[in-house]
């Protein structure tokens, strides 16, 4: 496939796909679910094939785990599209309606993008959402999917595609690439390609935003934080700390960086930390929390290998799985911009909640932020000045997600400013564009004063 | 100064400034308007010396007219603030307010962009109109202005800055750069600088969406069409198509390309090419429209020298001041790219409104083009499938204009897809953050199936 040309006709094809009915978006979403339920079995064949290649290949067991696409992840992209369906137009709607002067009507209406390429991993559900995520938003997409998925995501194009066609969406509509190197000729298509979404490490986003003219939506890291405040109820701080960072530690909204407040660290880092190290996770912290902990250990407040102060049952269970020792390396001020993306944290103390706000403009990414409070006014000093597309109270970071935000889905998470921020779902796939309806109305008229606008929204 | 160091600073002042209350930004817009009435006197000589230096230097009169800034303008540069005074405020504004789950509430809230800088023409108003715009949406600015004001710009920018800081905003919400070499330096201010708006030569705006990796606002050039379909009433079109060229020939929402129907080309144009003509507007056709004209002449249907069919007012006018000729330079499909920003026009003929809309999509910029025509059906069609920012039915294409769709003022035209598109007002200098607030809530209980999301809207 020469991707530049492809792309050129995609374009072309762009505007009667933007104009495509909501009924006839609507209907190849439905044709996608009656292609995926006919041909379940052949989908699982193909499907083992990828498996094997990837068992032959020594792939890690948790990633193969993500190749799977099994009765249960069939159900849950059949139940997401249906879900889509239920979901409100986001094309077409007029979001300023203005009279400028008598006759002269100008409007804004929401429109799709055009052509969207999207990169993602090695995961087949991802290509049912985005394709649906296009599909619903009336944007044509080139789809380049992980290569360890290739049989699967073939045989789902197929259907998907098939799909569309058969409601009447244009041949153009979608387009796969399948080849490593076709990624490379994406980035050339600007002009022709009118936004592209990459997903995967940071490292890979980051190439895609060096590489290209065009238009990049998503986001190359996720240095989230949490702030312990000084009036925080550790009962609910623990769980949220150990869930932001243990639930999925490999996902960008996962907790790299634990605040403190000095006012508290010294009755809440024993408590947090034994819940950490227990969990598993590896800790790390500035010298103030090192020389801390040495403190509260001397003290006996603290974990230590073979004593324990705090209940018999976190005692023996630490103990039981050969972690009843809180250790912290320490790390240098630099590091708190690093993101783990494993089992580990760093720690820091610092004096407000001022302060927590200006340690996570500066290192962080502006992904999502989190304080643990019952002070409405450091909450609320907080969510305020904490400059994240997220910023949360008394829950977890994990929650940033399009789906538990009831977007349905989402093609990916911005970080960046500009359009969307945050999980984007349908609505960061549609722009607009004015429409202003005259019966002869020059300028001349406005700048000699004959006339004057009167700007009457409607 | 060092732009990094001050970019630095403006960051950090960011958050209190998009955290200022509209009391407070309103009032900095009334001291504003204060300070220009107390020190009109000695804004009048700064810019004498501006004048004065620029015809010194031989700087063309129309040039010298635009660096002026007289009562009039001050009158009208005050007018605007008072609107934007008037003006909703675009901050806080809560866009989305959904319960995800009992005592789990997220809301999208309208929030500043950060730090922008605007990169703008020698135009004395300009500085004035971007900081209130900057002001008013809670905004940081760096602001560089044209050399060939620079006296003015640095007394305007003083008073600007006094009043702003007076009002109680941030000494550092908004920055002065003075020398050239400080664009270079801005450019490369990513992380701290949130946008870059350049105004100004399209070969000045590539430069700077080359140069940075700051995500940029505005538009390289202005390719804008009119396309005069079949069922075009001429007493429309004629006037229409001479104000969208001539009334401000050097500005992007000039008119460039005139498509015209076949169908209607051999009684259309002679009303048409002999309008422009006779004000001046020189003329470019593809080769079809030059033979077009030849027959036309030949028919004595179109004005040749010292022949001139139709009303003698007319031939009178035109031969009076010797354009009594219609002449058509041939041009080349590749020309069709071009913009004049002068009284030329290009001229080709069309089948009907598909052809186009086609071409206007390959060849235009995305900016504002317009279909002249009494049909309701080609109107919709081209209103719809043609993919610019503004498509305009029956009315000049220079209406697009922030202070024509009554935003107030504008920092700039967008043609880029993404974030804002069309004239940029406050709505296009807010973007939004999610405000997750919870009970403790953690992800794990929702993975595990203990809870379920509910999604109800508030």
């Amino acid at each position: 496939m020469v991707v530049r040309e492809e792309a050129r006709k995609m374009k072309l094809a762009a505007p009667y796909m933007a104009a495509a009915s909501l009924e006839m978006r609507n209907t190849a979403l439905q044709k996608i679910i009656e292609a995926l339920e006919e041909n379940r079995e052949a989908i699982f064949q193909e499907n083992a094939k990828d498996l094997q290649a990837a068992e032959e290949a020594n792939v890690a067991k948790a990633v193969v785990k993500r190749l799977k696409f099994d009765e249960n992840k069939l159900r849950d992209a059949i139940a997401g599209i249906r879900q889509m369906i239920g979901l409100a137009d986001p094309v077409g709607k007029v979001t300023l309606k203005r009279e400028l002067d008598e006759g002269l009507v100008l409007e804004r209406v929401s429109v799709p993008i055009g052509v969207i390429g999207v990169i993602f991993e090695a995961r087949p559900d991802a290509l049912i959402q985005i394709s649906a995520l296009c599909i619903k938003s009336g944007n044509c997409a080139i789809l380049k999917g992980g290569k360890e998925t290739a049989k699967t995501n073939k045989i789902l194009f197929g259907l998907v595609h098939g799909a569309a066609v058969a409601a009447g969406l244009p041949e153009s509509c979608l387009l796969q690439a399948e080849l490593h190197n076709e990624i490379d000729e994406l980035l050339k298509c600007q002009g022709d390609v009118d936004l592209l979404i990459p997903r995967g490490s940071n490292k890979f986003v980051q190439y895609i935003m060096d590489n290209t003219n065009i238009p990049v939506m998503g986001h190359s890291s996720g240095i989230c934080h949490i702030y312990l405040d000084e009036k925080a109820d550790l009962a609910k701080a623990v769980p949220i700390i150990v869930d932001a960072k243990t639930q999925y530690p490999a996902a960008c909204n996962a907790v790299e960086t634990l605040l403190v407040s000095r006012k508290i660290a010294a009755d809440a880092l024993p408590v947090v930390l034994e819940a950490l190290t227990k969990a598993g996770v590896k800790l790390r912290g500035s010298a103030e929390v090192v020389e801390l902990a040495k403190v509260l250990r001397a003290a006996g407040k603290l974990w230590t290998n073979g004593s324990k102060p705090g209940t018999a049952d976190d005692c023996c269970g630490a103990e039981a799985n050969g972690r009843g020792s809180v250790e912290i390396e320490v790390m240098g001020e630099e590091d708190f911009g690093t993101e783990y993306t494993d089992l580990v944290i760093s720690l820091k103390l610092v004096d407000d909640v001022a302060e927590a706000a200006e340690h996570i403009n500066k290192f962080g990414s502006h992904h999502t932020d989190c304080i643990i409070t019952e002070d409405d006014g450091a909450a609320e000093y907080f969510l305020q000045m904490v400059d994240s597309a997220g910023v949360y109270r008394n829950c977890s970071t994990r929650f940033a997600d399009g789906f538990r935000y009831g977007f349905g889905a989402e093609v990916g998470i911005s970080t960046s400013k500009l359009h969307a921020r945050g999980p984007v779902g349908l609505e960061g796939l549609v722009t607009y564009k004015y429409r202003l309806v005259g019966e002869g109305q020059i300028v001349g008229d406005y700048a000699s004063g004959k006339k004057e606008f009167h700007h009457k929204d409607l």
